[in-house]
């Protein structure tokens, strides 16, 4: 609550006395889990595995799992590497600003060492490689060896594909530009209706504004954010999309388990499975679009061949390669993402330093997108996720991607007529499903089992290959 | 700043999400502050008490009454009276809306028993006696034999007094009405304008609405509220300026000694006698109307004899007697005050029951207002204080209505000139005044030591009837 309030509400000045609560929080979260007897009772309690049901049984995993990835790590380290981030996103924003690699290398230097030595500490508790720990606090039971296999596979796939999709669109008309002035109080009008629709409970969450939407809150209590740019209306209304599927999974969790950590949301990549599930593969779609076009057109008291679902899904659909992750498309964010991944897994094992990050950033990007940075701060100097030491959180955008990907050719063969209930604006058959296999499950399972069980398959990159074909070359 | 979010922000079926997050901060709080190793620190640094400076010996003081008053109670007894002020208040709205007082009488009762049985644990521990250890939860310092003799004076000035004002005011021409329509958004950008005036930092605050206004938030994040009638503009400006006195006093408190026990507002008769002084001898008054009516025609594009300085003037310093506190008028404010207090001490001291408290309740109201309550809704059953457990903090109304008379006495000797400085809009001596001798005092002295210091004399009733003369019969 208190994070979102910082993001929504927080007086220009107030930043200090938020810390100030913020850090006494942790501190009284650290103190309360860190306690000694904690560790006696998880190993009294699995030496009585047996009487627990699986819930139970689960509901101890986790409760282990957040146990010892925060007591694995000294507390002098915890501290070293909190004072280390904030120092050096800092000069982050600074050099970034100025271009200026060379400034900030000794900062992100000390943040890599620090994760470096948390990583294998977090590794040698838990039996995992040090990347495997990191990637563990992100998406429970993903392991790097499963994600090289999918991600090289990709890799493969992408740059031929991409090419392709780029030769059918300059063959084809370029949609009407959509233009206009969209005045946020109707933008936001049209998504509180279309959030209602897909069945985000107002009386349970609400809408507010931030510089970067999230969404936020507890279960019981959702806080979604958005931004409005009054010139684009799309950015906005696919971003609440994005943050609505978030949303509905939060509020889907079991509410006899509430605030257990196995009543919990499962990693992020479940999480942005559930955000670019209805962003990418239900809103930003041609059945969807014949729905809300015209709820658009209303909105704005706008009319014309602009605003026919197939121009807007032409919109929304071009290609391009560029430097920057977050405005990439569907089709070359992944490739983003590969890079990113294949590069911290270096730096995290040691074969690669920052000093030469620039240059391996460089390579991946030809070798993935065929562009070359035009400078760092385009390039490896782009995201706060490095200089704010949340290594290991890359991969989880596209095995979310993928995930959504595979979820709906789920639901798409135990939902055979899921367009025509899309084009009447019918969510009630996809919600249920979602609810039924992973909104209730929270984190029953790792991310790994919870796909199994709700599409009888681990991750299968072809599931999400067929999806960009058939979307980007039929 | 949860408390806030819950008056402001919260969706209407969040409520038991945050009654969870409330209930798991509380109960950390409790754990840190009953710690057993606690009590033996207190004591070791009381023997070393020479060593340390008087701001340190202050917060010394503070950090053992907080100890005092969270340990005298058993936890059993804590949690009886959370719930049975819980249930009673639920009741109570039930009852006041049927006028049923013997419905509501056994939930009454019960929390006056456990209240009695608290106020004898905390009364042993701090040696006082049960009604002043309540008083001190509120009021630090204060006891019922002061209070007794002032609000005795009083409560022998105020019928004559009243009924003299009603008799000169009848005399008199009645004030021109102010109706019109008052825009919300008018009203809040007029509000945050005085209050910047006066002093108020908006990159350190905020201004909203809410049903029940209050001053909340933390020192460095002040969070205000209000509520807009936009048929009734009077009520909500001066609404605005009573939140801001109480703003004012957390904005200037000691960065120093911040998050620290002796760092925070000194008890709730200081607080209200800073929003008293700051709406009802500050704003309230003729040469701040003379300031202030310009601003008000122009914010509501308005113009006639009833928005002259005098005219509104006159219009809220009206006086009559009349059932409900909340809605009294200045000068009739104090006889619902001392009626409380005295019912409030014998029901604590045992020597009255609720049964018999609406007649007790209409005897007192007849003698010091010469009214009956209609019913018992418009009687004993107005407040929500007793239904709550709240016993001990209505003194500390009148205490701060009668502390902001003497603190504006030693004001106007030390800015003669205060006067024409309100009637250009130049509030900068009286806050250097006010934060020089109060806000920057925090908690360094009891409430009577913190006056006394302030004003050369602790608190004195002839200067708060001084000033009823003065407005009301001059």
């Amino acid at each position: 609550m208190l994070g979102w309030d910082n993001a929504t509400m927080l007086p220009e000045n107030s930043g200090e006395a938020r810390g100030a609560q913020l850090a006494a929080l942790a501190e009284v979260c650290h103190d309360i889990i860190t306690q000694p007897k904690l560790g006696d009772l998880i190993a009294k309690a699995e030496s009585e595995h047996g009487v627990l049901d699986d819930w139970q049984q689960a509901n101890l995993r986790e409760m282990k799992r957040a146990w010892q990835h925060e007591t694995a790590v000294p507390a002098d380290l915890v501290s070293a590497i909190s004072h280390a981030c904030h120092e050096s996103e800092l000069f982050w924003r600074k050099a970034r600003t100025e271009n200026n690699f060379k400034e900030f290398l000794p900062y992100q230097e000390k943040v890599l060492a620090l994760i470096r030595e948390s990583a294998t500490a977090k590794g040698e508790a838990m039996k995992l490689s040090p990347y495997d720990a990191l990637l563990d606090q992100f998406e429970p039971g993903a392991t790097s060896a499963m994600i090289d296999g999918i991600f090289d596979d990709l890799a493969n796939f992408l740059p031929g594909f991409i090419s392709d999709v780029m030769g059918k669109q300059a063959q084809e008309p370029a949609p009407l530009e959509i233009t206009g002035f969209f005045p946020s109080g109707a933008q936001k009008s049209l998504g509180k209706t279309m959030m209602e629709k897909l069945g985000f409970d107002f009386t349970r969450g609400r809408l507010d504004e931030s510089t970067h939407p999230f969404c936020g809150g507890v279960p019981g209590d959702i806080r979604l954010t958005t931004r409005y740019d009054e010139k684009d209306f799309l950015s906005g209304f696919f971003g609440v999309m994005h943050e609505t599927g978030h949303a509905l999974y939060e509020m889907g969790l079991p509410a006899k388990w509430m605030n257990q950590p196995v009543g919990e949301a499962r990693g992020m990549g479940i999480h942005e499975s559930q955000s670019l599930l209805v962003e990418m593969q239900i809103t930003m779609n041609l059945d969807f679009l014949t729905y809300a076009a015209p709820l658009m057109r209303s909105a704005f008291d706008v009319d014309g061949p602009e605003w026919s679902p197939e121009n807007i899904y032409t919109h929304v659909t071009r290609v391009k390669p560029s430097f920057i992750r977050v405005d990439a498309d569907e089709a070359t964010y992944p490739a983003h993402i590969i890079l990113r991944y294949r590069l911290e897994k270096l730096m995290i094992a040691g074969k690669l330093e920052v000093k030469d990050l620039p240059e391996a950033w460089s390579q991946q990007m030809q070798q993935l997108l065929g562009i070359k940075p035009d400078t760092d701060a385009n390039g490896c100097m782009q995201d706060i996720h490095w200089p704010d030491g949340a290594f290991g959180y890359f991969p989880t955008y596209t095995l979310g991607a993928m995930t959504a990907a595979q979820l709906v050719a789920s639901i798409r063969k135990d939902i055979p007529n899921l367009g025509s209930f899309l084009r009447k604006g019918e969510f009630h058959p996809l919600f249920e499903w979602l609810g039924k296999k992973i909104h209730s499950q929270a984190s029953r399972f790792s991310s790994p089992d919870l796909l199994k069980h709700a599409t009888g398959q681990t991750l299968n990159s072809a599931l999400y290959k067929e999806h960009l074909k058939s979307r980007y070359l039929q």
